[in-house]
């Protein structure tokens, strides 16, 4: 056997050992904390903030991807649109980009190793939730990127990041989403890479979320070219952080399982205590 | 102040306002059980299963619509697909109709009047999961519809079926998913129309989900319009319902918010006690 091939399967041995541990989700730990029937109805018998932008062809979308198309699904030997009347069903066939309404970026989409979004651990989709709102310092500079201060401000208030949660940034831009010229200004509020860092290395989160596009307003997205670096995800275009608490939530943060996808939408929302 | 003097206003702040919502008559539902800190713990220890296919060009899918396309998304203007060299990213451009992979079915798929999947309150999103296991009988008719009577032999064996369930028809169908002809087949194990109507009437189930791609094998489809008629929401094409015990579980079950949304992928996953 060449040794390429031995390489090469190898290669696939561990593929199928990681897709298995993925099916399985990580070992489980020993079980904690009330039953889960217990927690079932805690969380049922809270309010729940959706944190996703409904979306549809004219969304805001980055000028360098475009727009995308929602037609009727049409019979592909025919081309006669599916109908309630003749068919007693009726559907959309769609054509987007991955990065399209709130959506999740994986590390594969910035780094040739990184991990794809059907390799993320079901694990990391339901996380405490913390809340860095900057809108108290956008009447002075609508522009601001968060600093590590601005953290540590905001830990004098509401206790230390816990870690492992998944760390928003309200700025309060979504609500320019119904107005796709304005949503897509550059420079606008943002992360900056000394706060990611922080974040990750010293409060050891799992990801982060933001409103705006991009996480970044640097030519080279170094704030999110280093988050995706860490093997770590975010999510981009969330709303309504403005209706969720700085800190005591939970949020559920899914998306469908796209073979090594690059990056789709998501669905994220919250449970507030 | 002390952290615990923070808690115990907090605690205090909490019941003056639920003092304040009862006196006012605030509909808000009263949080039950424990705190969701505690709720986290207990999830976040137990093991999680996924229950949703990664899906791809080559998945199987009702031949009446066609395969999906993935290609490398491109500069719009010039055509030129993005590249980690030139870029520093890469990304993808999915066409696809919604109902491709493991996917969320909803009731305006079928009805006029029915709600869109952006319209499914989140509350119905995180669920006490059941699994009717029809495997043991598939030897004698490996396309046998299930009955009222099973669910009563499932209900003898493991209690009532909860109130506000999700309730998966466990059949292994799942396992043929990598052999498309063979997953498409017509007929295959699958729901009775008088089984959902059992379930959804006098179980007061909240949604359903199977590893086929139909709900059922009638050719008007007539468990599907039933349930999509009743407001209800549907999972198809789900995944190693084997790896779950038949009560006791959470499902996690979420989808992008598509405005007007007919059907599109869906992710679900499981987390066991």
């Amino acid at each position: 056997m060449s040794v390429l091939r031995r390489l090469f399967e190898k290669k696939t041995l561990a593929r199928d050992l990681l897709a298995l541990s993925l099916v399985l989700g990580a070992t489980a730990v020993q079980a904690e904390g009330p039953s889960l029937a217990e927690a079932y109805k805690a969380l049922a018998s809270r309010k729940m903030v959706d944190l996703t932008h409904s979306f549809s062809p004219s969304t805001p979308v980055w000028q360098g991807f475009g727009q995308a198309t929602f037609t009727t699904a049409s019979d592909p030997k025919t081309y006669r649109p599916y109908t309630l009347e003749k068919d007693g069903f009726r559907t959309t066939f769609y054509s987007m980009v991955g990065q399209y309404g709130t959506h999740v970026d994986p590390p594969a989409h910035f780094h040739e190793n990184g991990i794809t979004l059907d390799q993320i651990p079901l694990r990391e989709m339901l996380l405490p939730l913390v809340v860095l709102d900057i809108t108290p310092l956008l009447g002075k500079d609508p522009n601001h990127a968060i600093t590590v201060q601005d953290i540590l401000d905001w830990e004098k208030k509401h206790g230390r990041v816990p870690e492992g949660s998944f760390a928003a940034l309200r700025t309060d831009m979504y609500k320019d989403f119904g107005n796709p010229e304005r949503f897509k200004r550059h420079p606008f509020p943002a992360w900056s890479l000394a706060a990611v860092q922080f974040l990750f290395e010293k409060r050891k989160i799992t990801a982060i979320g933001h409103e705006s596009l991009d996480t970044d307003i640097t030519s080279t997205l170094d704030a999110e070219k280093w988050v995706l670096g860490q093997g770590r995800y975010q999510i981009e275009v969330m709303a309504h952080l403005d209706k969720v608490p700085p800190t005591g939530a939970l949020i559920v943060v899914t998306w469908p399982k796209v073979a090594n996808g690059l990056g789709f939408p998501a669905r994220a929302f919250a449970i507030v205590p």
